[in-house]
């Protein structure tokens, strides 16, 4: 709900622009099926660079596919403000997710350059190759991680996706060589800015179009193991039993609970789950079980670890059950720099768009780039939070609301 | 831990008939695999067939594999009184689950015409060809649901191995014409005993070589399935998920509290379980898991049952999860014939073994021919309460205690 007399943005060719890119893997009515490197996406990249010329930019693509589109600045070497976002999608999934943060960037570039001419820093806007991992299972932040220098020699050759066909093969089918994936490396980033959908539902909740991020949330994901002893169903008495799928409904319900009870922002999950021999009338051997616990407080999240921690050996250890407890991934919080954030408020207060500071419970760009830039992040309100599926949805008015507020924050970057 | 000054059963002979038998689809050093009408398994009946004409006894093969060893009464006519079980094993499984019962009852009829001669009435030892579901997964009881004529006549047909042959092929294999199947049905039993390892820990834990069934347990196996709603493991608040897998563990930790402070017998097992999308970042869709409630007292089942499916509703309902109870399958206790109880423990005491009357938890044969004879169970102590495995043990003084009792209830069967 903007209150201004005058926008920089023009609503309606933002939306001309969503609706454009997402014809690129349409699915049904609104899903998009757009894999990295397959020759959809391929269409797509190309799309992007056509709007980023059309717009005004210098076009360069790096050797991993980013699409870079430089507004250069009258001083040369100084660090890029960069923003943008990827164009993959998940299988399927819908048109805002990645594909927002880099229309909204390459919008906010054309309406400072028609608007405010030639910048004194190079703005860029930034169309990312891959964040999903929906083509490749452990391929995610392929572009923002070639940008860091992340991408291990092995890993085109090893990574293989669910069509079969490896990295190094699907990149080469886009026209791209995985051996000059190094040359992607960057150090000339000073700032970077991801505009994205919200991916939950607090801005809905709050009823507001635009979130300030503060911070990105802190994860650990453990994968639990619990052995005890197979037996028959009917022959085995309850008090004999080691039974590991008790175990770990004790363990389910506690974890979710000691989350529930902290409080917001606290969250736990249990996604996957497999009983072995997993047959109806036998005591399972093994369960196994992942635990996804997150918190942007640096402080929550260390006392939810410990308190899951306590509980999963605690409730082992009186079950008689042998445990495995490992842990798969885990990264701290991190923070967006402050003094991006004040910007981008007073750049939404300018605007008339009401915006909130809130924390980021998923994982984005931005926080690889935030290894080597300062980083912020700008979230617009999606429909009942809903992402990763067809069904996602965000107006044009929230959209162009959290553009403008993206063009008025780099412009006091690069124009100030 | 037998005394008695005279022994019918020689233990070596059944011990090595044990032996022998177990190089039949032998699988490294106490393991067999012997699945229904392989060419191991089409040994093994053989030789048990060889056994019993060596015994004496009169052998006929009924159309589906059933190989019967009569030992003739002078009354003609009269009731048949069988005693046996299953050669089929799980894969792998031991060396004793079925074959034993099948071996006791061979030996058990040898020492009553070595020493008694003919009796009045026939008796008859059985080797059933199906009881595990190894091969076929819902083949279970294939020879005892044949006599009993409850074989479905697209069954042959319908049912295809985990090796992809189907029965009617699997029998045709084994040289038998799947068309007859209905001729294998009969009418003309009177009793049925069936020996059996314990496949539990109660014999073992009260330091007894042999157990009297008094009833076969009764029990009810549900399919569950709760469904939410999927969503972002990071960004969705604890307050506002509908997440299954919450639901599905508070009701698994309940089940199973439920049944285990009924007491004995009373047991709740969930063996299976599936999360949808099964993914670690994403609150599950759907969870759904298999219960498996049994009891052999029938007012224990029904309160173990009216309790499950409160706690079951109750909590989907509070949740907010759509339910869906499915029962997949529901047996009401089956009780033994009271008077062959008593002859089986009088023989027991006759013999000098120390007996216990008890339950049994595991399904057996013995409860598809109770439909058509008076039925009894003996079991014989087995170490560990171990069964379907490699590691099923039981000692030779308790498989010979366990065949005298059998030969001398038999005797006050077929002779008095």
């Amino acid at each position: 709900m903007a209150i201004t007399s005058e926008r920089w943005i023009d609503p309606g060719r933002l939306q001309a622009q969503i609706d454009d890119l997402a014809e690129f893997g349409a699915r049904g009515e609104t899903g998009v099926a757009r894999l990295v490197y397959a020759p959809e996406w391929v269409a797509a990249q190309n799309q992007i660079a056509a709007w980023m010329t059309e717009a005004g930019l210098r076009v360069e693509r790096d050797t991993v596919g980013n699409v870079w589109g430089y507004l250069d600045g009258r001083q040369s070497g100084e660090p890029l403000v960069v923003s943008g976002s990827h164009i993959d999608s998940q299988n399927p999934g819908g048109r805002f997710d990645g594909a927002l943060g880099v229309l909204a960037a390459i919008n906010a570039l054309a309406a400072l350059r028609e608007r405010h001419g030639q910048p004194e820093r190079t703005l860029a806007a930034l169309s990312l190759v891959e964040e999903e991992a929906s083509r490749f299972s452990t391929a995610n932040f392929w572009g923002s991680r070639a940008i860091i220098g992340r991408i291990g020699a092995e890993e085109p050759k090893r990574l293989r996706g669910y069509d079969g066909v490896t990295m190094a093969e699907a990149m080469r089918d886009a026209g791209l060589d995985p051996n000059r994936i190094p040359e992607a490396k960057r150090d000339d980033i000073g700032v970077f800015i991801e505009l994205h959908i919200e991916q939950g539902p607090y801005l809905e909740q709050a009823d507001l179009p635009v979130g300030i991020v503060e911070r990105v949330t802190g994860y650990r994901q453990y994968l639990v193991t619990l052995e005890g002893e197979a037996n028959h169903a009917g022959t085995t008495p309850m008090d004999l039993r080691r039974d590991p799928m008790a175990g770990a409904a004790e363990i389910i319900s506690g974890v979710v609970n000691t989350a529930h009870r902290m409080g917001r922002p606290a969250v736990t999950t249990i996604g996957r789950i497999h009983a072995q021999p997993n047959e109806r009338a036998v005591i399972p051997r093994q369960v196994s079980f992942t635990v996804d616990a997150r918190s942007p407080l640096p402080g929550q999240r260390e006392r939810l670890l410990a308190r899951h921690e306590a509980l999963i050996r605690e409730v082992a250890d009186r079950r008689d059950l042998t445990l495995s407890l490992r842990v798969d991934s885990d990264r701290r919080p991190v923070l967006a720099d402050p003094v991006l954030v004040e910007i981008i408020a007073e750049a939404a207060s300018e605007a008339g768009v009401p915006a909130m500071r809130m924390t980021s419970g998923a994982v984005h760009d931005s926080m690889q780039l935030a290894e080597i830039a300062r980083m912020a992040m700008i979230f617009v309100r999606s429909r009942g939070g809903i992402s990763h599926s067809p069904e996602e949805f965000t107006s044009t008015e929230d959209a162009a609301d959290g553009t403008e507020v993206l063009a008025r924050a780099l412009y006091r970057l690069g124009y100030a």
